[in-house]
């Protein structure tokens, strides 16, 4: 993990949560008091973000924690995922950011995970988008990457999608490719963005490194790919979902991208139980 | 709107989604083309967030945005939400961030409209919680007000809630509360966290300002607010979804509090479509 | 003390006393230089902020701090506070920064117990303000407590205070109270500042939770407490000094609040001395 | 000035005292309400700060202000300062923070004024020091040169002083010294602390450029003087208030530096009176 | 230009030049001044970073520029380059900090065509490196382009370039190449960096989207190059200067990477002249 | 070292190359791997940048350095200047920002070395300017003292120099000295850049402390150090290279500045070889 930027993360949240001090517990709870308390599952899925839980305790104050599962493993209900050994002013001041961050992370995995599901058995992987959260881009695609899936481009700096806007503006796909060539690092992969098999041919001949086959029908895809032979790879985009993505992979693309990964998961459930003191 | 807050988040999220050039379309897009986009709802929802949509082509450039529904407003999918005219490359550069934004937002309004509308007659009121997203904390809490809801403590250092863990270090909620009294700012009501009417007695007896009922039979906590009768706010907690809140709200509690409001929201979709040159 | 806030402002003040080297130390001094240094009072008041001052030389390098007095302490002249055993270049660089810190938060503490040395055997207390001194608010509001003082709201973010202005614009203190009620979370109490017994009476009727007599004769101030009759909270406000709080305290008040507590202390006299290489 | 840096202090402020919204005032007064507000003077000072009052108000919204009075004026009370026209919220919410500003930059100018005052026909000059409030100095070093006074160094970077523990280091003054001048920039003057007349001697035949006279008597200081010549720049320092600084600058020294300046002055009482709605 | 991250530079440039104030000026030069002054080259070379030069002023108040060369020409000593108008005291304390850097870009362009005219009617492309300035890299791969350069990747997020240490890590570049074919992006080509010929079968053979061709004899990257046949982009790296670079070209490699263009440019001499109030 | 302000330095540096993951390391390299790997010299020159080059390591991770050679050393082409020991991923990941830093503080301290031996046995210094790369003045004013030279103002705000643009303003020499004089903190050195005798003469009676001799012929400077006569400091500048250096300083100034030192220097060729997995 990269610290030196998640850390950063993590500190303004501490912040927006703790702006001045967390007047429940400090009023209480007495500065050299030493507690445990369990991190459990409280619903299935997949874990991610562990090593982030685990630095918001270290960031705030000291805490030590003995992890029961592994990133990327399958939780159920009542899963005992960690035991915490620490100040219990830190515990509690630390949950919620914690869980915050841990349950979103799980939650991104989990869904991938079902979606990626649907493709075993077949040469299709699953795509992130970046229909991320504002400002936590990195956590939600590195989330994307343990529940099982792929990370599309980081952002609008480090890979060229070139999209209806872009054709239109350069008069062709032909041109577009051809004026993105000419001006981006060529360590960059050429990716356009097709509706019809027109344009995939289009395409294909403007040297396109990657056809995204967007919105198109289900037999229009297994034509696309079959035109495109190899010659570039090709991603399905477009309402895919848990019910059409298995028979949107069996077109033969090489990729499907699924923005609901990031921008409509649900939180895994998971919670701070059983302090201690000690 | 706090755009001394506000701007930061969005600036980073700009310079998450746009670390050197947008290369797609700065190679391709001209720096004085001028365009006009539609911003578009494709699916039914309550819209928030339409102050920050625009505030984020401000930042990035200069576009001017016609709005044809306002803050709040239920949208059914086609309807038109806005239309903006500017810099080409600024539009194309600044959607995914615009929307990423707005789409939360919306989603937590909508999210929060749907259990809201399930009290009307009743004289109970929907809260969140601070299960937000680490850093938009601040946007999630006024989408929730948007959508009809209201908001609890916004975090740790502004509100006062005893749980089990505070209350079992003070060894009772009698010696938690005045704990608190006596250190915590007189401005500040006092919450006690109780999961049976043997605590919700004691709470009324330490003067507890609000109680919240966590997880309890329909039929205690109706025996609660009974018990109370008026001398303590009661907030319902645990366990709350479409199908449960209704019935809980009938037991005659003050608020309900929804941790789904904002950590289990999905994206309202909505998409910019329509550029034409100008 | 929330480290991850204030290390921010050490730092800040570290670096705008330090914005390259201190050239005069370390043109001098060898780095491998250790001494011990003794923090002397020089003045009669009240310690606060002793671990603000140690933080300071932890920021900057390695000291080891053998404090003899405590935090809340009362000093006289000559009173050694404490021990510094470390990296003489250290000692030197973060003198002025740790002390100017000290010497601010412990006058005010100082000022504060002052005040609240006059309201004993009363059951009135003594409330700060938000004339705090820019960007330093949450360690003064620290040191009035560390006094014997107690917080008003933070900002006006976690409490309401509803002025004359809000009420000319509300149109009466009932309807302002009753705008505020519906739209801000019901945490909060609400305050009302009152200049007559008109405004009391109405205040009451009103809902307050907290009314301010503002300015207000002590005869007023009694017949207001009177009318109110633990209805609400009662704040005092305007003109306290020195010669006058216990006056007003005696007219009932459960809280009288003074600007002067942060906005016109001065510095308690304190001094490292007795620097010894070892 | 330097609003690169000036405004970063401010809007530091503002979102200390503004973390979320106004709640008071975003409840009450609507968004398009407009009034005016007079800023006006409740003790006898000398302003400074009226650039900065202003800028409060100009980064957190749209207000004009006409100045009635300017920088380094002196008012009485009930002085109008200035008229400020604007947002009604604006001007509510930024009134605190622009004042603690004001007051504190106007507290400086008013006490280094009575110190300047009493230095009217000699030839001595009023100097700051290093202690001012931290992340305020040059706000604070502005006000006293508005005062009328000097200022000394800025910070530890800037400019030398060999004081006690640096000559001890160094084993002489003669040492200290050469050391200093073989490190530091040739811009640098090289300031030595004495503390009697040996150690004066001492450091004019090592050539210093100021010497400041620490808690000298004043006969000794007067016997320094002569004794310096010309050859350095004098500073006396120490045990310096309202009722010894004109016995000590007829010593004939060039500069006297005062702490209190900085670190002991108090708020000038300014106040905002009679919003008006517009 | 990606003014939210280069803003951010040169307002920290601007504080680190101008501390507090430009104490020259406002010495002397009244805050009402205006004046105009011209930009003039002194040196022979390519312009680049004339919008940063322009910006620099916008930032720190207000000045008019009117350029008569566009970012990318070619100056001789004496061309005027653009002449300003504004505030006497914005022009004077922006002057070095606007010149460092329209000089150190300028530098690298000029330094980079220098390189690009020999590779004049030859299919070989020249590229930058890694090797930036750091903090600047941003602008300094800009100018590469300006200078007529192509930029290899951004950082080590945005490309993938495996050396001896990873490729010795992971046993054979067969695997090396296989390990991040199954980690990074799809969207990444991946290069390989080769000492030999044998290295170059082997990275053809593992699929290596760019092939570097590090130190090798002008022979064996002939060879190297007939044996990739087309089947992988080529790039030439190390001991490429000026007199080798040409000869390199011929071998007949896509690529020439070329370190000195940001790591060993000097600035090119350009001055603010003939300041006249107006 | 300042760590607090060039902490900041490397840490955007790092976040410059590593704005993500290193995706190439993280793919293939093992987090527990362990390495130990060889810093060497492949270019003479005066190493500068030793302590920044290790905290670059010691802010990403967890690296030893046993260093071969000590800051300012002269190194040959193969001189081991340092062993580095701990973890694979952070000795790759780092490297380049570590070199980048060290090569050019090296670049620096070299270049001045060369400059710096054509004065030896001669009384006159040599000094930088601010024509330093944006935002690492420190890193390079520290390195310009490593290669044996010495610093002349840090910026604008530590210290004065009244050039041609201040003089007009002024009216005369004597003017703008009188007017600095008065408004300046005593503590500055007034310098004044003068272009002939006659302006010679006029700051030597308007008493400058330093006076500038900027592009005079050898024998007007002569002269000019003649008339001088050591009641000012002496400074020659302009069209000064390694070539006139030596007899500029022959004049008797005391000071030669020489922009070269910070804005033409080439990075110093350093490598890290020999990486072994322990």
């Amino acid at each position: 993990m990269n610290w030196l930027i998640i850390d950063k993360i993590i500190e303004a949240a501490l912040t927006e949560d703790i702006s001045g001090e967390d007047i429940s517990t400090v009023s209480i709870v007495d500065e050299a008091s030493l507690s445990t308390v369990d991190l459990i599952a409280k619903e299935a899925g997949v874990l991610a973000g562990l090593p982030v839980f685990e630095r918001v305790f270290t960031l705030l104050g000291k805490v030590d924690i003995e992890f029961y599962k592994t990133e990327g493993s399958h939780v159920r209900p009542g899963d005992l995922v960690a035991k915490l050994t620490g100040s219990t002013r830190t515990l509690l001041s630390g949950e919620r950011t914690a869980l915050n961050l841990l349950a979103r992370m799980s939650g991104v995995a989990t869904l991938t995970y079902k979606f990626v599901s649907l493709l075993e058995g077949l040469n299709t992987k699953l795509l992130d988008t970046r229909k991320t959260t504002p400002n936590l881009r990195l956590l939600e695609k590195y989330a994307v990457t343990i529940g099982g899936g792929t990370n599309h481009r980081f952002n609008l700096s480090d890979g060229v999608l070139l999209k209806d806007n872009h054709i239109g503006a350069a008069g062709s796909i032909t041109n577009a490719v051809k004026l993105v060539r000419e001006k981006v690092s060529f360590i960059r992969k050429i990716e356009v963005e097709t509706e019809n098999l027109g344009m995939v041919s289009e395409a294909i001949a403007a040297g396109a490194d990657i056809i995204m086959l967007d919105n198109m029908s289900l037999e229009d895809m297994k034509t696309a790919v079959e035109l495109i032979a190899g010659r570039a790879i090709t991603e399905a985009s477009g309402n895919v979902n848990l019910t059409t993505i298995k028979s949107i992979a069996e077109t033969g693309v090489d990729f499907i991208s699924v923005g609901a990964l990031t921008h409509s998961y649900t939180s895994l459930d998971l919670s701070m139980k059983n302090l201690k003191n000690i």
